[in-house]
């Protein structure tokens, strides 16, 4: 029988599993993050294999005769070229190649066997796609730090840095949040001020900060989330939870019903976003269907057996889901 | 007589003002950006010298015997040394060192012959001081992009690129102010989608800003005044108004009467600034009392005498900004 590698090559982890054409998955494996634009094409390569070689060695299979493998990541469309991984795969017996899909499709893809809906994820970065056909029909966020990811861990960590430097500054009321950025980067605030009158803590922090990459303000979102009831804290998530609810918004149409799969580290904690996406859902008239996922694994491998020409059946999409789960 | 050097070193550009110890000023000489920080201290150098040597051959006086010249520059505290200045300017005959000191105690100083007040510039940057006693007491924000500047001219031109990126992805109303966007980018959208539904004038505008160096969003901040009654442009600057006027109030203290002086070229457009900051001097029990100055060359003129015991009566403020005028 012939085996599928499907493969969820997230920023932070990348999962590989092998199934039959049937549905059933028989190997599992999981690696660093595998994504060559976060992590660069040679420890992204190295992930993936890692990751594969380990549901091979779960399996016991091979990838003799293989149809192409799929990998999900994110940026898929920006990877035109796929040399930095299939030569990797090759050396692991994959001669057929790989497909590149978008990780948003895959995330679609393990909430059901439907192939129209909406996915949104939420994580470092925050993007959201309508679903036609099986195919993505439109995307809406995802540019990055700079531009967009209105929501994402960045977003909330950049809030969350700059609402502890006003506090210090004297600009805005100083609560507990200010203290815990004080707390994670490891500075005590003793009172001092500068001459000039500023807070010698606050003079860490912001060398701390711009020392460090921009990105790496995503550190600072989990406080807002450990922050409790702190009303500066509780001011950023509320607003967080209002812009990605407007970017999934912005993609629903009356036409186009399906479920809603949110997937991500962050939209698993912005507890109000599935009730909002519920109206959302019905202000459009579609039937209220929000399903949560904790990765693309599932979705890698229905898309990998689609891709391959089998028919993603809910009995079939059961099948793997029942299968995975055993093996993780 | 002696003569003392007085440069007011800015981040786009340079002016030195030679003066005797009456105020007179006998010469002027303007350069390029004289900021070690924003320039490297190379290029600075060249432009505080160029400045200087202009100033001197206005003037036809030499430097020699001198005091201390009086450097003003953004960030001053951080220029621990001022190696990278005072060679270059000890080969135009100035023996004596230098003195650095605050771009934004300039700029108050500019505005008259006080020694308690308030300073406040907007430009690329956006910072503001409590003046006691002829020194900087207080300073609030001035934390650079990533952490504060709220209100400046990069918080702007990111705010502008930030919206014109969600119109052009479909997540908010796209008004004219997207359109000036890719105009100053050269980028024409006719309407080409990808096939995930991206625009492909979106596409062009993440990859231009992402190209860039993120400071170079103040670009875009012209544009928001440029825009007229457009909606989006117009919450922009409302928001920036009221957070610069939020910085300059953390500081206001009733005991501490004086004149605010504000300067920088985003602030000399956020038109309701002014009434509002008169308001908060009016909740403090001060005397309305705002003054708007084009620089800090009148100001470091003062310091500069004031560092050399020279007091600054009105009298003698007046003959600076008289004759410095003539000069320019």
């Amino acid at each position: 029988m012939l085996n599928f590698l499907a493969v969820d090559a997230g920023g932070t982890s990348t999962r590989a599993v092998i199934l039959g054409p049937d549905g059933r998955c028989i190997g599992f494996g999981r690696a660093a993050g595998g994504n060559p634009i976060s992590s660069g094409p040679e420890r992204a390569a190295a992930a993936v294999v890692a990751a594969t070689r380990a549901a091979l060695d779960a399996s016991g299979a091979t990838l003799e005769g293989s149809p192409p493998a799929t990998l999900a990541l994110a940026g898929s469309r920006v990877h035109e070229s796929t040399d930095w991984i299939a030569a990797p795969l090759a050396r692991l017996g994959l001669t057929s190649g790989v497909v590149l899909l978008s990780d948003l499709l895959a995330t679609f893809s393990s909430g059901g066997p439907e192939l129209d809906g909406y996915a949104m994820v939420s994580g470092t970065g925050a993007a959201a796609i309508r679903v036609r056909a099986g195919r993505v029909d439109a995307t809406s966020d995802g540019l990055g730090w700079l531009l967009g990811d209105t929501g994402s861990g960045f977003w909330i960590g950049h809030q969350v840095a700059r609402a502890a430097a006003a506090a210090l500054d004297g600009r805005a009321p100083r609560t507990r949040l200010a203290e815990l950025v004080l707390e994670e980067l490891g500075i005590e605030d003793d009172g001092t001020r500068h001459e000039e009158g500023r807070l010698e803590s606050l003079r860490r922090l912001t060398e701390s900060v711009y020392a460090a990459r921009p990105v790496e303000l995503a550190r600072f979102a989990p406080l807002a989330f450990a922050a409790g009831d702190d009303r500066v804290a509780r001011a950023i998530l509320a607003e967080a939870s209002e812009s990605t609810v407007a970017t999934l918004r912005a993609l629903v149409l009356p036409e186009l019903a399906g479920p809603v799969v949110l997937g991500g580290g962050v939209l698993g904690r912005l507890d109000d976003v599935p009730a909002a996406i519920e109206t959302a859902q019905r202000a459009a008239g579609h039937v209220p269907d929000v399903r949560r996922v904790h990765d693309g694994a599932v979705g890698a491998a229905v898309l990998a057996l689609r891709g391959g020409g089998v028919e993603v059946t809910s009995e079939v999409f059961e099948r793997i889901t029942v299968t995975l789960a055993a093996l993780r």
